[in-house]
This record gives structure tokens, C-alpha cells and sequence, in this order.
């Protein structure tokens, strides 16, 4: 069965970003779910920028990148070059980096540069379906979950396998300032996969753990080191913290770890401040406040419960 | 001194409602700070309608109570009937229906109505400066501090008494959603008193902890009840316990315990979803989703370092 039937609609590989002739055209997860528009890049420094300026998120820059080498091999242009390029737009997430790397690797050996990049697709494909069988695993039947931001595919699968099979499971997605991507992007898919689901604001994740209807706490994570350090979601932190108070487990999914890393080593995003004081085109502050905008938590591995992987709870 | 002359605009009572001849006016908090605009109220009914639909908020309803009754008076109105409708306009902050409640019993010991409505005025002056001398007294050089929702007169004058003797002291400003009152009023109001301080997102809370800039958390309570319990704006509780996590204090302010009251006669508003999937009048979900917003947040003793009283900290 072909892995894309299971997504949601904005986790099918097309709407994350597709190959038009020489163009890669990037869903522009920021208007969604309102309107689905699609960003052109014909150069890679264009589909760096995409990445950047937040067109895509969580997952999608991964898929994109892919993309956007295809077309840099096929334009004949510099490939370490590319990859380089690609990889420095997203410093906190390193999956898309490390990938990008084997793959150059694994293509010095001599392989075909297209297959490469179609086993770079089918591989995150079973990557999804192995951690997400994991995943649904931990699931209990009555469980609350709370999540942040856009948990994407291995969060998603989980749910949708515990859900088929027969357990009773609902979401509790907060709508994740200043992005909105728990609103915009959660809320919608797991709708669409026939999931309960609540939207709540960020702020309430010890209220609901209070009241008992949280029982998990599982987020996707940007990095996820070998001591267990996890790095995700601005947010995240105080889901963690609440869950802890609780008596709650936090699980967080990984694809990999970044073993390379340490906590000394983690690339933190600050962006810019303006996010804040606006959502989408409108002010919701005035001009003057000064706002902060740290993009991402570490979790330390004190309120980790476990790290999902393919090859089970870690 | 006036005490108004030391508050920020947004908290002077003529910003809060003023009476007009025969017509109430006050101001519509939720479209501060952009605008400034009075919802006009002819009638007991319509300032009671004022206040459920959120018109004003926090200390806001008491000083509109009073001002109310006082044209109610003026009226020749049923006064109990008048009290009343306005007391249940506003089920978990009970001072106000506390507030009208003694200010009939003094009437009906034969005291002047309308000296009654000016002697409550100046009693709340009086208290919130009584209050922040103590909330003054707590905050240290070199603080942190995040606060919840707007925390009006106490913990602005706290903070501002503490600047005016020489403390080096900053403010985290969640926006808190859905209203976005720290976005709205908290920060363009500590700004004008010339404090430094840091608008950032809801679930930011333990981000700042963590990071160690954040080293106190001080909020404004709804309602306090005498075993400690404290109920204020969701995401309160998200902050005790981040706070508690990180050995940070976590102080309330209280004008007045409510007696009356335990834990289990708590009356918890549960907002319509509605203003979760919009911020203004502008969607941010989908309108299909299902959104929840439960109003307060019950903070229990064990969480809280002190609240903050005339009488010192308890």
C-alpha cells in the first residue's frame, strides 16, 4: 500500500512539495489551511529561502531538500554546494543536514543520483510506518494526548493505528504561537483522519492535565540527542514540565538521533520578535512592545519519558 | 496624591467607565490598544450585557458595577434587582458581587447611596496602594518577572514602586490568548510607566525559567480562597507549575479572600470555543473545529509561595 494513502492531505508528498518541469513548487504551510498556494523556486537558493522564511516546517524542509537536489543534479549544479545551502537554512533541525550528507556519500560511491534521492523518499516512508507502529503501541485505550505544533507523520500514523484499532484516543492540539501551526495544521489533518480532536490554546496544557483529560503527553522533536536531550517546539518544555507534575508520561518521536551533537552544540533559532507582536498581516501588539521570540525548548532528559523510534522506546 | 495620576492609562477609572449624563460608558478593552472606543450603556441590562460579553475585564466590572448602581440609584431602580443582574454577570471573580452586596447592607443602615459609590471608589484606591507597597517589597533588584492576563492596579503599582526605588526589574508578558489582554493591555500599560519588558507567547513560561532570566511569577487572581486556592486566567497554572518545577516563587495578588467560598462552590466560566478559532474577527482555524476554552485555572496551595494582601503576604 502506498505509504501517502494513510497521510493526511498536507502530509501527502505532493502537497508538501512537488517537481513542476524546472520548478519546485513548496506549499506554503503558512496560509493553509485557508488557501493551498504553491511557492515556485527555479534555483536552489530559492528553495533555501523558501525553507528560511518558514514556507515549510517540521518535516516539509526535509522533502523539499530532496527535491530541490534532484533538480540542482539535474541542472549539473554544484551538489556539495547545494546541500550546503539547503542544509544552513534550517541550523536547529539537523535530519535534512545528516541526509543530504549520506546521500552526496552514497553517491561518490558511484550510485545513481535519482535512485538515491527515490530511496531517500521510500525510506522516510517506512520510517514513518515503523515508528508509528511503536507509536500507536504506547497508545492506551482512553487516552487524552496532548501534543504542540505539527507532530506530523509519526504522530499522525500513531494515532490513525491506534484509532483503527479500536482504541478510544483524543487530541488535545494546542493552536502553537506565533505560527499557528497546531490551529492550522493539526487540528485539520487529524480532522481529516477522523480523530477527535480539541483545539486549545498553548497555555492550558496543565489545566487539562489537572482536570484528567490528558493522560500523554507526545510531540514530534526537532533534535534528539544521545543523552536524551530533546529539542522542540517553544512549548514544549512547559508540556513537559506540566506532565511531570502530573505524573504524566512525555514521549517524543525521532527518525534519528543526531549523534554528532551535544547539548553544547544545539543551534538555537531565535527568530524575529516581529512574529509576535503580529498574526498573519495583523497587529495584535503595538509597534513599540519588545517581543521575544525563541523558536525552540530543550527538554532534558529528566522529563523525557521516552524517545519513540523505529527500533522501539528509548 | 490622586492615586489615578500614578496609574497607566488603561487603569485610570475614566478609561475604565465613566458616567455621561444619564448613560454609562465603557470602555471596549477588546479593542485596545488600537482603538479607543466606549460601549455606551442605557440601562442596568445593558452595562450587565456589557460586562458578560467582555467589554471589560478584571478589575474592570467592579468599577462598572459601581458606576452602574450609582445610575441605577439615580434612576430609582430596584437596587437589589440592579446588584443582582450585574453580580451574575461575572461568576468566578466574585469581588465585585461581594463588593455590592456590603454596599447594600451600609445603605440599608441609612448611609447616603451616592457617598457609599464614592467611599468604594476610594477604598479600592487605597487597597491597591496598600497592596503594592507589599508586592513592591517582595520584588528584588534584578528580577523577572512573568505575570498572566493583565494584573491591573496592585501588580503594576507593585512593579512601579519597585522601579522608583532604584530596582532593576523586567516583565515577561504572555499575550494570552484568546483575548490577548498581555499583548493588549499588560505591555503597552507597563510600558507607559516606564518598565522593561518582553511580550512573548503563552506556553513560553518555562522557556524563560529555564534560561534563568524569568525568577518570580506575581499574577492578579479572580478569586482567592482562604486554604490558598487561587483561581486566575488560564495558563496560571501551566506558570505555578513551571514555576514550582524551577524552585521559583510563584506570589497572587488578592484584594480580598472570598470567605464564603471552598473549593467546590468554585463557578468556572467555560468561554465559547468560538474565540479560540478567531482572534478578533478574523478566523485562525478552521470553522469546523472543535475548540475548547475554559476561563480560569485553579491553582492549588501547595503551588502557591504567597498571596500577596494589605495585611503582608500570606
Amino acid at each position: 500500500m502506498p505509504a501517502d494513502s494513510l497521510y493526511p492531505p498536507f502530509l501527502k508528498h505532493d502537497w508538501i512539495s512537488r517537481i513542476d518541469g524546472d520548478a519546485l513548487l513548496v506549499t506554503d504551510r503558512r496560509k493553509l489551511p485557508f488557501v493551498h498556494e504553491e511557492v515556485c523556486c527555479r534555483s536552489t537558493e530559492e528553495a533555501a529561502a523558501a525553507i528560511r522564511e518558514m514556507v515549510t516546517q517540521g518535516g516539509g524542509p526535509l522533502e523539499t531538500a530532496l527535491n530541490a537536489m534532484r533538480l540542482a543534479y539535474r541542472r549539473g549544479e554544484d551538489l556539495d554546494y547545494a546541500a550546503s545551502l539547503l542544509s544552513s537554512s534550517r541550523p536547529t533541525n539537523t535530519t535534512m543536514a545528516r541526509t543530504l550528507k549520506a546521500l552526496l556519500a552514497d553517491y561518490r560511491k558511484g550510485r545513481d543520483f535519482e535512485v538515491l534521492i527515490d530511496d531517500a523518499f521510500a525510506y522516510y516512508d517506512d520510517l514513518y510506518d515503523a515508528v508509528s507502529d511503536i507509536g500507536a503501541g504506547i497508545i492506551q485505550d482512553g487516552d487524552g494526548i496532548l501534543t504542540r505544533c505539527f507532530p506530523e507523520h509519526t504522530f499522525m500514523l500513531s494515532v490513525l493505528k491506534a484509532a483503527r484499532s479500536g482504541k478510544d484516543v483524543s487530541v488535545f492540539v494546542p493552536e502553537t504561537r506565533p505560527y499557528l501551526q497546531g490551529a492550522r495544521l493539526t487540528e485539520p489533518s487529524l480532522r481529516a483522519l477522523g480523530i477527535k480532536c480539541f483545539l486549545i490554546t498553548d497555555a492550558m496544557n496543565a489545566h487539562f492535565m489537572a482536570e484528567g483529560r490528558v493522560t500523554k503527553v507526545m510531540t514530534a522533536s526537532d533534535l534528539a540527542l544521545l543523552d536524551r536531550t530533546i529539542v522542540n517546539k517553544v512549548g514544549t518544555l512547559s508540556d513537559a514540565v506540566s506532565a511531570y507534575y502530573y505524573h504524566i508520561p512525555y514521549y517524543a518521536f525521532s527518525l534519528s538521533f543526531d549523534e554528532s551533537r551535544t547539548k553544547a552544540d544545539i543551534v538555537m533559532e531565535e527568530r524575529n520578535g516581529k512574529d509576535v507582536k503580529n498574526i498573519g498581516e495583523r497587529a495584535i501588539a503595538d509597534e513599540n512592545a519588545v517581543a521575544l521570540y525563541p523558536s525552540f525548548d530543550i527538554i532534558p532528559p529528566e522529563l523525557v519519558s521516552g524517545i519513540i523510534t523505529k527500533d522501539g522506546v528509548l
